[in-house]
């Protein structure tokens, strides 16, 4: 069992890196003692931190290099064969590791995780995917960014993965997923969204058809699918809102007395609402479709958000999401192959 | 200056028709005198609203079909050919009226108008635009979805187009420009957008570069320039994240008896809050880069809402932007045939 609970850190990654990864990862502990960590980075720098001495459950794992926030790819995955993102993903490879968490530079990380760990059979590329909150719960959104341009084909698979991720970690036995498109008759979506609609349609998910960009956090579907680039643009759009909106009521309660008055009697309905909204507990994406699993954090994360991301992998870790994932892909790339022969 | 005041109204489209455009059109008409309406609908619809007769400034002008909200924008082009829109394009076209407004459903209104009124020398499809909302006053964002796929040379026309918009419309005289992409490093957006990016930037316009989803709402661009199916992704994603903070704000306030109280002590700064984020004041989306000035309105639009998209017209043809477009796009298009050339 407690091979079955350890998580690699790339204690390195993010703004942030020791200063944030550390005490989120000693937080965590506190709620789950059981969960053993493996924090990736160097030793000079980490050591620091301990001065009285590791915890049971904690090792720290040498990685003389650290990949930057904003490196190329390419070159990370050339030249950082010793970084702590790296080393992170291999130990996920040996089996070391359950799971490994990074706030490091997406980019990156995908390339590296798609080399060190491979993608799982008949899944042609991974796909991230975040859960954001929604008017009836919450709402599992892919790709956020993986993918610029993506196939009929990737979009499907895109489905199958977020259909059964969302079966594994939530009460819901036949999720609703919808694919991201607009409005407009007749010009809607361009040609790929339409045979991905044709592939959807003829597998047994729950399709529920074309959605809209509001219907995000209406909360009338469970999982939406997209490319990448339309995924990150909506994400990134929602963020922009939320800080305008939060931007233009501080100012309307501090225009004058009366409405500072008002504010501070509503001041804890505000401060719950904004607990309620609050992006830090929605960070850790998932790297689905990968032979193991790979928790993204947000880069500015702050300790609180990546204590959460480390919550996520352990919650990946229990639901088995590869393997399930790998299952429901097999199944249905089998089905897709027989409908193409009869 | 009378005929270059003269607005003809659709009256029959949006999810409303009359009961919705002819109320907005007689506000508008208090708050403008010296604007001519032309009312375009079936005269039998049309009497009973003005059974005291028609004030000075209005005529009614007969057109037998509507086109459906649904209805296919090739098959409302081939069997609507006497129908409100329609009409009240040509209206525009042979120069009896300066601008259309309609509610009628976009893929029909933008079919319609590019073949009644035809796109600009040089522009290869006209684009949607709106002004939305940010921390620092407004964005005006295009395409909103008449183009799904956009070629590199259409998101530099519509970078001109917006450019010359907000400088006619605004007393900004060097928009700056963003060109929306995602944040991933070497993955960055797709090869239209790269291709985009170097046109813009070899151009004489203020241009920032690329920008994310934020900066829509953050401010710290003025024209966000993007292909259809993200802009449209985009906006309606941005409904949604609004109303979904709407409902868990009121969700709070209604947890218990001082909740409540606190709501009802907030309540004047919520609704001056509400008033300023009201998005029916920024209803009236452009449809630019056509011989004529079309303004869309949302098609659920309430009076209050298509009395603004009539201010929008109104305000176009003072500003006279399909002229200075038409010039805009002239001059670079020169320079890049020079420059081509060279």
């Amino acid at each position: 069992m407690s091979a079955l609970q350890t998580i690699a850190l790339d204690v390195m990654g993010g703004d942030h890196g020791p200063a944030v990864t550390i005490p989120a990862a000693l937080n965590f502990l506190r709620t789950s003692p059981e969960t053993r960590l493996i924090l990736v980075g160097q030793q000079e720098v980490l050591q620091p931190y301990f001065k009285t001495g590791l915890p049971t459950q904690v090792r720290i794992q040498h990685a003389s290099q650290t990949v930057g926030m904003d490196e190329l790819p390419s070159k990370a995955l050339r030249n950082k064969k010793d970084s702590s993102m790296r080393i992170a993903l291999e130990l996920v490879k040996r089996g070391e590791a359950n799971a490994c968490v990074s706030a490091g530079n997406t980019g990156a990380l995908m390339a590296t995780a798609r080399f060190v760990l491979k993608t799982l059979p008949n899944v042609d590329r991974p796909a991230i995917m975040t859960a954001v909150p929604s008017v009836r719960g919450q709402t599992y959104m892919l790709d956020l960014g993986a993918n610029i341009d993506c196939t009929a084909e990737q979009l499907f698979q895109f489905a199958v993965m977020g259909n059964e991720f969302v079966r594994a970690v939530t009460s819901i036995d036949a999720p609703r997923v919808g694919l991201l498109n607009i409005g407009e008759e007749e010009i809607k979506g361009n040609e790929h969204v339409k045979r991905a609609h044709e592939l959807i349609s003829a597998s047994h998910l729950n399709y529920i058809g074309y959605v809209e960009g509001d219907a995000i956090y209406i909360g009338n579907t469970d999982v939406v699918v997209c490319d990448g680039f339309v995924g990150n643009v909506a994400l990134k759009t929602s963020e922009g809102v939320a800080k305008l909106l939060a931007h233009l009521l501080k100012q309307q309660f501090r225009r004058n007395v009366f409405t500072k008055l008002a504010g501070i009697i509503a001041l804890p309905v505000i401060r719950r609402f904004r607990r309620e909204v609050d992006p830090r507990r929605y960070n850790g994406a998932s790297l689905l479709g990968l032979r193991g699993i790979v928790i993204k954090s947000h880069g500015g994360a702050d300790v609180l958000a990546f204590e959460n991301a480390l919550h996520s992998a352990k919650k990946e870790i229990h639901a088995n999401i590869p393997d399930r994932i790998a299952h429901q892909v097999a199944a249905h790339f089998i089905t897709h192959e027989q409908r193409a022969a009869v």
